[in-house]
């Protein structure tokens, strides 16, 4: 599907508007207000009619959104109405970790290949079931699992080089958990995830509040 | 140190010229122009002139920025220019991997205690010396070491009643992996990781893209 030029920070609030509907739904909640959803998103509400105003008409006027619509319909929008097969590269400890954590796979996000350069640990089986394969393997791998998405998990040092070889084999989205900047062509799409930034943020509001 | 208001988006894109400053001395540079900082952090001159205008003068007009003294500039005004003792609550795979994790020492963010609940986990040391306390020992431990900041990698389940127990130590800076969204007072800052958010960003930009 194609839609005008969303700005990052509003399909951002997208991901986390689902993921509060989930929760109201597990919870039995049928319909809610753009009012009480902003509550539990932590937004105000003329933000998140904002955003979905972006992508066309939603819910109803004095009555809200239906939550199972809305979120089938987001859901659409940012490409989630289908599973997304990614392939782990790293399986050191933090790698291994991620592969186990429940929460990808709850959010269509299925590990489907893992790579390491280690010789004790190719050819060995993780929890999951995955086989570890050397990375000279990608291109094969990624072509026969059909892998859309690359995760890093190397030290800095082989993170820029893994992703030569990852959009080589024609993936075109990283989420880079390695503590340094990968440069890629326009046609690739890169998220870094750098935990010690949003440390940073809590050590200024520590810093300027004196607590 | 006190500064009037600043947007949230302006202190995380302090840490990350930070990051992209302590490369460039790494590699010997000494003074840099804001043209070719911003283009290491991909944002434009203009911002990084603004970011920076909220905290006072930097630079040199023509010449550009002395890196040691900005490096030394930023850490004052995000309360880096000390280290931070941080707890990890929760030591299963991703809390034993993010506690190896090089990238929290490297920024001035230590372990120095660790909890859990599982009574065979209890009394064991970790690799990097730190035994493994029961949560009910929180409020003691904390004291003892100095700890600033709790880092929740818990399932979703625990993850309130853990952010509790931290509030209730005097523990104000929260840094929350497990996937639920936790409720804390005013006094509290919390900063939550959720990886497949940024999944969600990778996902939507290659279905609109066809890539």
């Amino acid at each position: 599907m194609k839609f005008p030029k969303i700005p990052m920070a509003a399909i951002n609030r997208l991901s986390i508007y689902i993921r509060a509907l989930e929760e109201l739904e597990e919870q039995g909640t049928k319909v809610i207000s753009s009012e009480r959803l902003a509550k539990q998103c932590g937004v105000n509400p003329a933000q998140i009619r904002k955003d979905l105003a972006y992508f066309g008409e939603f819910g109803v006027r004095g009555v809200g959104y239906r939550i199972e619509d809305l979120i089938r319909e987001i859901k659409e929008i940012l490409g989630l109405d289908r599973t997304w097969n990614i392939a782990m590269i790293g399986v050191g400890n933090l790698g291994s970790a991620l592969i186990r954590h429940g929460n990808f796979i709850k959010h269509g996000y299925v590990f489907a290949a893992a790579f390491d350069i280690d010789p004790h640990k190719i050819g060995k089986r993780l929890p999951n079931g995955l086989v570890i394969h050397h990375i000279d393997d990608l291109e094969k791998v990624v072509k026969e699992c059909d892998i859309h998405i690359g995760v890093i998990a190397t030290p800095a040092s082989a993170a820029q080089s893994v992703a030569n070889q990852l959009i080589i084999a024609g993936v075109n989205g990283i989420l880079n958990f390695a503590p340094a900047q990968i440069q890629v062509p326009e046609c690739c799409h890169v998220e870094n995830v750098d935990f010690t930034i949003k440390l940073d943020s809590i050590a200024y509001h520590l810093s300027t509040t004196g607590t």
